[in-house]
Parts: structure tokens; sequence; C-alpha cells
């Protein structure tokens, strides 16, 4: 960024004419249906609702358990610090008037590509819900529910209602994680101009806020909904439904999130990624002119990029890695407490929702902790972020360590096995120790302070053939270390959980699954605060744009500069840390679907035999469906490129004047083009990883009702399950560490290395950061919602293989 | 090619000093020392060891089987038009004697990297040789053989004299396959002088004679080792073995064919794209003379790597795929007989050897279909070559489908079952169909007359980034079909061999794995003249390579490339065919490795629940081993090439003449470095390959000792190798289609699309075309070797994880 300043030479002319580079309206922010009617209601009225809601909420806590109660009070004080914290940041000053202008056009694309965006989604989702409703009134009800006296319209109407509130709250997750940060950029940008410190406080409070908010709407979703069907169904009276068996009822919830998930990262990463491409193979190649200069027309669109693909998709990404996480963890709780015929159940399967509980009150210091300096109008010298953040972190682990503790001794304490809680405390370590293990290795092959991105710089000096010959390389071998992590952790945790104690009837040890489960909890544990860290990044890289859009002077640029470097890093580490806990979850997933299958079946369904030709191909089927979603990812960021480096190229021939300041670019067409054709592109991959499951289970039910083996589709869907998930953790660490790694060689190469920008060495570096784009941006972070999806997808369409 | 020689502008000048260009003595070839013991015996002595050998062979195959005299003699005559075949190719002149000069040398280089690199694999033969008789002599032995009085050192001896002999025969087919090609390449060049026709039927009759080595190698070194073991042990004897139980005593014969085929394909792949993509990055990039010019120092050594990358490997590769077939084949037709409670077993286990027998036969009649035309003195206008090849095979593939009905009612016909032959007749057409969808499909991805190819060759136009990104989808895309086509194949396979009519005691059909097995067959069964048509690619390449650096006239260049091109596109659909097998084949090994592990435990091991954790692991370390193996084979190519860069460059300032033809290269410096690069990087993923199942099946051996579960090791070795046959089969397919559509868009683009050569859009395309050097010959190969040295590993080592 600071080479390019020689490309612009002192270029102060054309500043008095930069309101006509960008729209030069202020547009009012768009506010959705709901809350315009909640907006036009009285607000004494909308009070007594609110504690009217309040008081139902806690009333049916409080029948069910006092856990639920602890969790609702814990829940709702974090969204009144949320509250809190949004308030802060909006009452920052968002800086002069063309930055506002700025802001106000990334925020317009932002809302326009959400409102068409979930608007598809949400349609979709209806026409799924319909689906679900359809095969659960028409299938066979298990023999849990029979004696529980659920009907199938009952069973019906629960999973479908699970789902759409499932879907509901990750695209609420998504549209806070959005709604912050086309506000706190603006404050960031103006908060640069005044001191570091504060640009970061700034940035991290607006990620906190949205990071609470996620994790806090995941745990109180799932809570209410707990809750309501307890009290509603009467769980635990004699003649009605065992508490044990609760946790399956919302699996639809899990579900709903996943597949919201799954579309807005699919349709946010492709965005963002074709802006960013498109934008740089013409601007910087082809023209020559510097990242996130007034004169691209892509420009506005790859800035309203950053905040659809990493603000609101990693929100729902996490949201649905949470909820996922929890539902699993609750399914086996109940699961092993009703093997071992613990008096109160509730403790175990209760457990995961009072982690995460935690997890808010422990992010919340953490955030709170990274502070301004006592005198920020004393103008100190640029700290280095990352050891702020880092610090934060810190204190996190350590509350983590802590309250992990607490909780396994208050939930986990039976007297069955009076030492299980150490066992079970101990497998929660495993999992914190292993999300940390995870973020080192990330770090070890993504940041240039280390051999192998070296390597890969060096490679760039012979070409761009041996550029992209060593990312492969990277990316593929980067896959080692942490599967050698995930299998330590899983085995370790399996074994404390297996010598925890607990036994069922026959004194077979029982704890082994819950163990994982709770080294999985472990892992997610600080879920909230690496959430903030990673919603900093592309808050921070906004800014900076803001101040590139508005030319600000150089002190300004340097500080966003240094900010949006560290969001690099942070962003690849949370990667590590959501592929790390998919893995985790996704075997938890797998073996609630086993046990779902049996529940259906009527009989064991323990094993999935892998030498039964069909299965086999199950796993063919499901590791090529990975390939090919990859596929369609990467080529549909390839196409909408393409696409926009036409239209741009279009404009600067149309329109000479831009290069000189003299006609404004049409950034609006760039928007709609770019959002009409992720849009589009979204579709394929998303309806390849929902129908195909559901095809093949069908297919191969049949196939196996005319060859005797009624469970064939079931097994058949278990395979391809289990193929799928190992060859998606495989592919997206790949993808992620790969994409990561040809990005901060080039960033090592800019530093002046090997001849430093503009040498052939950096244009082939170059080409790597390209290709990278769409490696690490929009096919890696679907790969680790489609992961979970197909362990939530398979659990809810069970009675179709049936 | 044609384009090219605008570079050189009539240099008709330098043509005096073209001995300068190369090593100017005529070298003897090397002999190795049997051959030269065997040239001092007295030439009757000789023959009549060979009659005394023949008949011994013929005495115990008649004690055997007629089958397997019948085997024996289809063999001997192969092998006697094979030595036709050759006193053919060789009768062909070697043209003038700057060609005879060059020949020498690729002759020297290739049989000097020969020497060291089976040096080093037969040394780490030995070694693993001992490590197998240790390890058997300290097993348990089985039930069966106990019956059958069967001690641990007989057992131990059998499978490491199995498995040397294995380890030879892959080595002789490699040196067979190498030792032709360095002698035809000449011919080809000298014959492409006179006429088209004549090369094309030189280079067809050069590359035929190894396959029908290759092929009758495997089938009567099998065929030896059975009649032996009959006749040593007595089998069918009260008190002795069970002819059912004796292909299982074969496995060390096909893991000995794996392990040799692993290094050579490693090793020849490393040297052959490091010595070409470091030829290219200097000579073609930096320098700008054409490919092949005597000026560049790493010519020769790019040269040799056609004959020991593609030539030897590729007949080490076919030759394992083949006995690893007929092995595994045998083992289920034996264990089905014996469950269907078969009177003569004989047919079903001898029925693969059949097959070959005759694809012996049918591949010779298509082989010598390809006839020159009457008078090849009259220049007759070059026809399209690939019609004439597609000719012969249309006829090899009739032949088959004939001679699949005749064997399958000679071999299979059994009372019990009166019409099970005509479905496995049909089990054996759905292999053929599979193998010609297989190769359609290949085509279909990599001939630029389709859409994929041209799709790709339009995103070069945006870039080098685009061009990689538009690769990677489509080589990731393409493993669609093929899986989809293989499940198709298996189920039907399967269900034809199901409702076969054969059944076991308790009256449950049988017949579906031997279906399956009869399909592998059946795609296999014209194996000879598909190694017949691969192995002509790099003949033609070579001698192509001769033609350039000895300066013919235009004429003669042209017949060359077009016959290169040819070479090309056969090189790409051999490898469709080859994953295509391996993954059928594999899916038998893994039923045999279920059979062995049974017969070992003394219980039934028909299940692989991949709900343990353990066994999950298994799965994960199974498909990253895949991962870090591509890794490590790229990462390879990668350094070595930069080796190359560097000692290019430097002879070019060294030695400022070269350019003018004033002064001579130094090729064998190229050559050595190559050599010794690619011998040392060969070891660390073929021994990572070989390791890793054995170590992992040890470690949660031991684990399952402490955990109560004996079999652990077992299982866990299961499921890490069907994940890693699944993963390994999926990245095969992506690394060959890749590969081959970027060589493809390159050289459509050079057709003059898209502004042709030199164009920024070949620029971009020659990007695409380096990358895909390592992933379609070293590191795509080698992964079809690892897919079947995986199971025969664990089928040998299985008392390992016991």
């Amino acid at each position: 960024m600071m080479m390019d300043d020689d490309v612009e030479g002192g270029n102060l002319g054309p500043y008095q004419d930069r309101p006509r580079t960008f729209p030069n309206m202020r547009s009012k922010p768009y506010t959705p249906f709901i809350v315009r009617v909640l907006m036009g209601i009285n607000v004494r009225v909308l009070f007594i609702f609110l504690l009217l809601g309040l008081g139902a909420i806690f009333y049916i806590g409080a029948s069910t358990s006092p856990i639920i109660v602890f969790v609702f009070a814990i829940c709702i004080i974090s969204f009144l610090l949320s509250i809190y914290l949004t308030k802060w940041v909006l009452s920052k000053d968002e800086g002069p008037p063309e930055m506002a202008q700025v802001s106000d056009a990334i925020r317009d694309g932002a809302e326009g590509f959400f409102r068409t965006q979930y608007g598809t989604i949400s349609k979709m989702a209806m026409l799924l819900a319909m689906v679900i409703l359809c095969i659960y009134l028409f299938r066979t009800t298990t023999p849990q529910q029979e004696s529980s006296g659920l009907g199938r319209s009952t069973i019906a109407y629960i999973t479908v209602a699970s789902f759409l509130l499932g879907a509901l709250c990750s695209g609420i997750a998504g549209y806070v994680g959005m709604w912050v940060s086309v506000r706190a950029n603006v404050r960031v940008s103006s908060a640069a101009r005044r001191s570091a410190r504060e640009a970061l406080q700034v940035a991290v409070r607006a990620g906190g806020f949205s990071a609470i908010v996620v994790v806090g709407m995941a745990v109180i979703g799932i809570a209410i909904l707990y809750a309501a069907f307890y009290v509603w169904l009467g769980v635990d009276s004699p003649g009605s439904m065992k508490v044990t068996d609760l946790p399956l009822l919302l699996v639809g919830y899990g579900f709903g999130a996943s597949f919201v998930a799954l579309f807005a990262q699919l349709g946010g990463g492709i965005y963002t990624k074709a802006a960013d491409v498109g934008a740089d193979l013409v601007g910087k190649v082809e023209q020559g002119i510097p990242e996130d200069d007034p004169r691209n027309p892509a420009v506005i669109a790859d800035l309203v990029g950053d905040n659809v693909g990493d603000c609101a998709a990693r929100g729902a990404d996490l949201f649905e890695s949470i909820a996922a996480e929890i539902i699993s963890a609750m399914i086996l709780g109940g699961t092993m407490a009703q093997r071992c015929k613990i008096e109160d159940p509730s403790g175990f399967i209760l457990f995961p929702l009072v982690i995460h509980s935690f997890d808010l009150v422990i992010s919340s210091i953490g955030i709170l902790s990274i502070r301004s300096t006592r005198d920020s109008s004393v103008k100190s010298p640029i700290e280095d972020p990352m050891a702020i953040l880092q610090k934060g972190y810190s204190v996190t682990i350590v509350l983590a360590v802590l309250t992990f503790g607490v909780s396994t001794r208050w939930m986990l304490y039976t007297e069955q096995a009076p030492s299980a809680w150490f066992n079970f405390a101990l497998c929660g370590l495993v999992g914190i120790i292993t999300a940390y293990v995870f973020v080192w290795i990330t770090k070890y092959y993504t940041d240039y302070k280390h051999e192998p991105v070296r390597t890969l710089a060096h490679a760039s000096s012979t070409g761009h053939g041996t550029n992209i010959i060593a990312g492969v390389s990277l990316g593929l071998e980067s896959t080692a270390l942490p599967v050698l992590v995930i299998s330590i952790s899983i085995v370790s945790a399996f074994w404390l959980g297996h010598t925890s104690g607990l036994v069922d009837e026959a004194g077979k040890p029982t704890g082994g699954l819950f163990g994982t489960a709770v080294a999985t909890m472990g892992m997610l544990s600080t879920a909230a605060y690496v959430l903030t860290m990673d919603m900093f990044g592309p808050i921070a890289d906004n800014a900076g744009g803001i101040v590139e859009m508005s030319q600000q002077p150089e002190s300004v640029r340097e500080i966003t500069d240094v900010l949006d470097a560290v969001g690099n890093t942070t962003k690849a580490t949370t990667k590590g840390f959501a592929i790390g806990s998919a893995a985790l979850a996704s075997f938890l997933l797998f073996s609630a679907y086993m046990d779902e299958v049996a529940a259906f079946a009527h009989e064991p369904f323990k094993q999935v035999d892998i030498a039964i030709p069909e299965v086999f191909i199950g796993g063919l089927l499901g590791s090529m469906l990975i390939f090919l979603f990859s596929a369609w990812a990467c080529s549909a960021v390839g196409r909408t490129a393409q696409e926009v480096v036409t239209e741009v190229r279009r404009q600067f021939i149309e329109r000479p004047g831009i290069m000189d300041y003299k006609e404004k670019p049409d950034y609006g067409r760039c928007v709609s083009i770019v959002a009409s054709a992720s849009l589009k592109e979204m579709i394929k991959p998303g309806a390849l990883a929902i129908i195909s499951p559901i095809v093949i289970g069908f297919l191969f039910r049949i196939l196996g009702y005319y060859t005797g083996d009624p469970l064939l589709g079931a097994k058949v869907v278990a395979s391809m399950l289990m193929f799928g998930t190992v060859s998606g953790i495989l592919m997206a660490l790949f993808l992620n560490t790969a994409g990561g790694a040809w990005d901060n060689a080039k960033k090592y190469i800019e530093t002046g290395a090997l001849g430093g920008k503009g040498s052939d060495c950096h244009k082939a570096a170059v080409t790597g950061d390209t290709v990278g784009d769409p490696f690490k941006d929009t096919a890696g972070p679907s790969l680790h919602v489609l992961i979970k999806m197909l362990a939530t997808i398979t659990l809810v369409m069970a009675p179709v293989f049936l």
C-alpha cells in the first residue's frame, strides 16, 4: 500500500473532485419489515410485550430445570451487554462526509444483496419445510415416540418448526454480522484518524457485538425449544416422553441453521471473491492502479463483498457450528445418561448449554479487556494489535479452563462415578489444547515468519508455474499435522471418557463418546472471542478501503494497513479453528445419526459394513460430492470474475475520463452484476449438497427393498456421510492453507524480499494469490458448513432412507 | 513445433558443426550381468537348459491342471511372437550417424539411471524381504494352514519367495519397456524419413513387444507359482491344503510387483517431469529456443525421462495392476467355489489366467492388424494415426467380447447353476463397456475438441490466475462422471453375479463379489493392446526429439509431430483406463484382506464399524496419506526442476558459445543431476506409503491389546485402506485430468486460437501446462500404484496387525 502512493504521486488536485468519484447522495439505511413494524408500535406497549415474553420464557424455563433459568439469565445479560457495545460503537463519529458517503455506498450494496440473497434463501427454506412436513407426515414413528404417545403429525410439526426457527436464527446471525460491520467500518476509519488503539477498540467491540449475539442466539434458541417441548410434551411425567429422548427433536434446528449458513457462505463467498479477483485483474494488473482506488469501478463491489462474504457468512457459519455441536452433544449426553441409568440426566443433557453460556461471560471479559489507553487524545506509537488481541485471548483461555472445571463439577458429578467429572474436565482441556495447537499449525503454514511460506515465495522466483506447484504441495502437505492432532485428541478424549467410571447396566464403560463431545465443547468454549477476532478482520479491511477511497493522509492509512494485516492473520487462524471443531462435531453427529436410524428401524444399527459394494459406492459418492462441490464453488468465482473483468474493461473504454478522475465510474453496475451472478451461482453447488444425499439414500432404499436389505439406504447414506466428512476436512484444510500461504507469500515479497513489488517474482506470487482467493474464501469455508450440513440433513431426512 | 522454425530461420550453417552438439563416440549398450553370463554359455548348452526348463514347467503344469498347460502354451507362443516383433523392429535401420549418436546418448542416460534406480530398489526389496521373513517366522498360523500341515517357516519362505519373484518380474517388466523404447525411438525417426505409416508401425510393434512381455510375464509368473505350490504342497490330496486356499499364498507376488512399481513410477515420474519442467523454464521461456533444441543442456535429460518415466514405469505399473487383479480374483473365485461346494473349483480359480491368456492372443491380432501399406516406398499422404490405432482397438474389443463369452462357458459352467456362466459373461461385458466409457470420459475432459478444454483455454485469456482456477475446477469436476460409472458398474456386476444362481449351503446367493471380479477382468481384457498404445506415446515423443536434435528436414518433423500428438491422447486415455481398473481391483483386494484377517483371527471379520473412533481415525489417516503423498510427489518435481534451472542457467552463462552452436552443452551434468535428485526424492513418498500402514496397524494393535479389542489394528488398517483407496481414486482422477486438460488447452491455443503462440493467453496456458506436468505424470500415476500397493501391503502385513 505504501508503494502504491508512487502511482498516485501526490494528486491533491483531483481531491476537490472527489465527491464525483462516488454516489453523492446519502441514502437511508434499509430496515427490515419486522423491525419497521416493531418500531411503529408504542414504546410502552413494546416494553410490556417484551416483559411478558421474558416472563413466559422464564416461566417455562423454571418449569423445566433451574439450569435453563441460569442459561436464560446469562443470555439476556449478554444481550444487554451487546446492546451496550453497539451503542458504544454507534456513538463514535462517522468522520468527514466523504467517508460517510463511501460507507453509505457499501451499506446500500451490502443490504441490497442481503435482501435478495436472503429472499431467495427463505423461499428455498419454505419449500424445504413443506417437503420435510410431507415426509414426516408419511413416515413411521419410533417405539420411543409411540410409548410417549407422540403422533406423526406432532413430530412433523415439531421438526418443521425447529427447522424454520433454526433457519430464521441463522439468518438473523448473518444479518447482525453484516449490520454492525457496515456501520462500524466507517467509525473505525474515523477513529484511525485519532489513534490506532481507538480504531482497534472500535473494531473489536463491533466484532464482539455480533459474536455475542451469534453465540447467545444459538444457546437461547436451543434452550427455548428445549424448554418449550419439555413443558408442552409433559416430559418425564408417567406415560410421556423421557427427557433423554428430547434432544433428538431438536435436530431440525441444526439443519435449518446449516441450510441457511450454506447458502449464505456460498453466495457471500462467491460475491466477495469474484469482486476481489475481478477488481484486481483489471485494476492492479492491467491499469496499474492501487487496491481500493476510487477510479476502479469494481471497488465498491469489492468492499461490499467483505461484509456479505466475511461478516454475514462467518456469523451464520459459526452459529450453525455451535448449534450443531450443542445438539449433538445433548443427544449423546442423553443416550449415555439413559444407558448408565443416571437418576437426573438433565445435567448431562444441558451441559453444552452451560458451557456456551460461560463462553459468553468469559469472552465478554476478554473483549472488554481490550481498552483504549487512558489518554486517547495523545497519539501513542502504533502498538502491535496482534499482541493486544492475543492478550485478550489468553485472558479468555485461562478463564475458559477455570469455568470448564467448575461446570463439569457442577453438572457432571454423579454418585455412580464420583470422579467422572474430573475425567470430563480433562477432556475439555484436551479440546482447549487442540484449539490452541490448530491455531498454531495454521499460523506455521500461512505466516511468512516460518519456513513453508518462505519456500513458497522462493519458488515464485522461477516463475508462475513453480509458484503454483509449490503452493499446491504446501496445501496438500498441511493436512498432515492437523489430522494427527485431531486423531490424538479424539483417541485421548474417548479414552478419558471411557475410563471415567460411567458404566451401563452390563458394567460396560460407556462414557467414551461423551468424552469426545466434551472435548468438542472445550474446543468451542472460547468461540465468541475467536469469532470476535474473526469479525475484526473484514471490518478493518473495509475501514482501510474507506480510508483509501476518501484519500486520507498517509498516517491514517498506515494504521488501517496494520489492522488489516492483523485481520488477515486472525481470519486464517479462525478457519483452522472452525475446521478443527467441524471435524470433531461431525464425528458426534455421525454417532447421533446411527442412534436415530436404530430408533426408526426398531433394530440396532451399530455397524456400517464398508465391504458391501453399495456401501463402498456410498463412500465413493460422498467423497466425490466434496470434489464436485469444491469444483463448482471455484468455477463460480472464476466465471463471475470474468464477467466483472469484462464490465470494468468496458467502463474504462467507454469513459476514458475515469483514469483522470474526470468521470465517475458506475459502481452500481458492478455491484449488481456481482450480486445477480453470485445469486445464480450459489444455487448449483448448494442444491448439489442438499439433494444428493436425499436422492442417493432414496435410490438405495428402493434398491434395498428389492434385494431384501431394508436398511440399505441408511447404510449407504452413513458411509456417504463418513467419507464425505473425511474428504471434506482434508479438502478444506488444503484449500484454506494453500490460499492463506499464497496470500502471505505475496505479502512477504511485497515487504521487499526476492525483488519486491513489481518484480517477476512478485507477479508470480500475485498469480498464486488470485488462485488462492476462491480456495480460501469461497470453497474452503463453504466446506466447513457442508460437512455439518451433511450430518444434519441425514439426521432430519433419515425417514426417507428407511 | 512448426512455428519454432522461425526461431532457427534456416540455419544450415551450423549444420556442419552438428557432431559437436552431442557426445561423438558411440558407446556400447549396457548388458545386465545375468544376460552376459547367459551369453557366455555355449548356445547348445543354453538350448538344452531352456528345453529342460520348459519341460519342467509343463510337467508341473500337467500335474496341476490342463488349464495351466493351456496358459503356459499361450504365454510361450506369445513370447515367441514378441521375439519376432523385436527382431522385426531391430532389423530396421538406425538412420544416419547423427541420429544414432543422439539415440546412444539417450540410451546411456536411461540405462545409467535404470541401473542405479533398480540397484536402490533391489536393496530396499531385500531389506523388506528380511522384515517379512522375520514377521512370518514369529506369527501364528491360520486354522486352514494348521489342518493342511503347513508350518510357520514354510509359509514364511513361500511369502518371501513370491515377494521376491514378483519384485524381480516387475523389475524385468520395467527393464523390457525401457530396453525396447531406447532402441525403437531412433528406428521410428529413421522410418519417418520414408513414410508415416512405417514409422507408426515400428512404434506400435515396439510398444506391442513390451506390452506382450509385461502381460505374459504377469500371467506366467502367477501360473508357475500356482503350479509349483500345487505340486510341492500336494494340494487336494487328503490331509493337505485345499486348492481354494492356494491363491492366498500368492499375495506376496502382488506385493513384490507393487513395491517395485511404486518406486519405478515415483523415480521415473520425478525424473521425467523435473527434466521437462527445468528444460522448458530456461529453454522455452527464458532463451526462447524450441523444445528439444540441441542447444539446451537439459534436452538429453528430458528425452531420457520419457524412457524411464513413461516406458519403464508404465510397464511396471500395468504389470502390477494385472498381477494384483489376477491374484485377488483367484482368491475370490476360490472363496466362492468353496462356499458353493463346487466340485471342481479350479475353473473359478484359474479363470483370470485364461482371460489374460486370451488377452495376449487378441491383442497380438490387434497389433499385427496395423500393417504397412503395400508399397511403402511410395510416400503416401499422412493418414490420421489415431484412426488406425482405433481400428486396431475395435478389432481387439470385438475379439475380447467373443473370447470372454467362450471362456466363461468353458471355465465357469457348473451343474449347480447352469446359467451362471452367462451372467458372468454379462459381467465381463459390463467391464468392457466400463473401460470404453472411461476412455470416452477422459477424452471428453482432456481433448480440445470438447467444451471443457475450450472453456479452460478461454479462461487463460484473463490471465495466469484464472487459467489455474479453471483448470483446478475442471479437474475436480471431472471426478464426478467416472465415479458414477464405477458405481453403476460395481452395482450391476455385483447383482449379475448375485443372481447367477450360485448359492452357498444355506441357500444364500454368493456370486456377487465374483461378479465384480469378472467385470474387472473384462475391463482389463484388452490390457495388452491398451498398453501398446500407451508405450507408443513416449517412443513417438522420443523419435520426435531425435529428429529435432539431428535437424532433419521439415517433412520428417511433421510426421513425428503427428505421431507425438496421437501419443499424448493415448497416454491420457490409458490413465483413465488404469485408474478405472484400479478402482475395481482395489475393492476386490479389500474383500480379500477381510477374508485373510478372518482366517488369521480365527473369527469372522465381516464388518468394519466406522462409528468406532479409532476406525474413524484410520479413515482420516488413510485419506491424509493420499494428500501427503501427492504433496511430496509434486514438491519433489518442483525442487528437482529448480536444480535443473540453476544448472542450465549456469551453463548458458559459463559457455556463451552454446547459443551459436560454437560450444557443446554438458548434457551429462544435467542427466546426472536429475538422476541423483530423483533417486533421493523418490525415497520419501515411497517410504511414507510403505511404512505408514504398517506403523499405524501396529500402534493400534498395541492400543487394542490394552483396551481389550484384539482386532483393533486390523480394523483401523481396513478403514485406512478403504478411505485411502477412495481418496486416491478421486485424487488421481483430479490430477490426471487437470494435467491433461492444461496440456491440451495450451496445444489448442498453439493451433492459433485466442491469439495463438506467443500471446499473453498462450503464456498463461504454458503456466497451466507446467503445473499439470507433475500432476499428470508424477503424482497421478504414482497414486494408481499406491492404491493397489496399500491393498497388497495390508494383505502381506496382516500378521503385524493381529
